[in-house]
């Protein structure tokens, strides 16, 4: 039985909505999401900045990091930079920059850079090719490992190794969590909604017959 | 120049740390992520319930959603039931079964679900094979579609096609877009740290030559 206060819709009843309508729905039932900025340069040093809400932890050890491009109709310019030298960087968003992340997803002509129309600041550092976020608190250097195609929607799933992170000091913590929340960093739900947020707890590792305790 | 404030890492530095920390800081760098419980069953009606902070929105024509199961080393019910079965529910959490949700991934035997111990509700509805968790407020029917190994570290990306989802009504907006803050869903980082969230804003479609303004 169903709550009177909630509506269930079968597939067949959505697929009669607009499409786009759809679209949003659909694209916000996956839960809060990472949102970043991939900054890339091409070989003549062109550079872009693209923002991403799908980026996904694939494993520590090695440290793999992957993304979900869309399907290659458009120019992908973060795509192109990436096959053609194998670096980009990964950047946490803020309160502070998201209109200007949010920005770049506008469709810029290639020998336009999203870092000078949105004032976001490339930094370089540690010898490392792609350009970093200056003002993202949390920065991921990253070398490109594989590209999956997902042939069910011509996605694909880009994978990396990560090969160097910036974070600030204060937000580590003594057993290796990064508190990401003290860092600033934001997330997002469906195409275009922003959130921050509020810790509720940090839980102990789950056994049987004992009840999770909060750490920290 | 790195900001004195700022730490900043090479992989070389990292892979001197031990595994456990360094698991943490490396699952922490992905940013927030979507927190859900997978509810299955096998053939013989045995239900299965567990947390998984890799779900991942692939698309929206056909409506498509992933998940990422760690390497097959240890038992993998969920796995086993969704190969088995070809049906799955996933569930977002809420700050009111959070602690139960984390609970599902100690290691209980095949023969005692989470629903049992953790009391957490099965909820059969719309004739769909797997069971849903009653005290979710988002729920999504999922029918299995592709199984892709990622051959550099043995995880496993879990495609299915979203068959049906129920939701509070008053959480719907006119342009299709849920919200599922208003819905109580929480977001979580690293591997054990669980948040709520602060809207914000919703931008608008962003396109060159304007500024991004505020929708709602």
């Amino acid at each position: 039985m169903n709550s009177p206060n909630n509506t269930t819709l079968e597939i067949d009843e959505l697929n009669t909505w607009e499409l786009r309508k759809r679209a949003q729905l659909i694209n916000s039932l996956g839960g809060f999401k990472s949102v970043c900025l991939i900054g890339t340069q091409n070989k003549e040093h062109q550079t872009n900045l693209a923002i991403f809400n799908s980026v996904i932890h694939l494993g520590a050890n090695p440290p793999l990091i992957g993304f979900i491009q869309r399907p290659d109709t458009a120019e992908r310019h973060t795509l192109s930079n990436i096959l053609e030298t194998g670096y980009y960087t990964i950047n946490h968003l803020n309160e502070q920059i998201y209109r200007q992340a949010h920005q770049t997803s506008a469709r810029y002509p290639n020998e336009i850079s999203e870092f000078d129309v949105t004032n976001l600041k490339p930094e370089y550092k540690n010898n490392f090719f792609a350009p970093f976020v200056a003002q993202s608190h949390v920065q991921i250097g990253v070398q490109f490992k594989e590209r999956i195609n997902i042939a069910l929607n011509n996605t694909i799933l880009m994978i990396g190794e990560i090969k160097m992170i910036s974070f600030p000091n204060e937000c580590l913590s003594s057993d290796g969590f990064l508190d990401i929340e003290k860092a600033q960093s934001i997330t997002c739900s469906g195409l275009d909604s922003y959130h921050k947020t509020v810790r509720l707890s940090r839980l102990s590792y789950a056994k049987p017959d004992t009840t999770p305790h909060d750490i920290d």
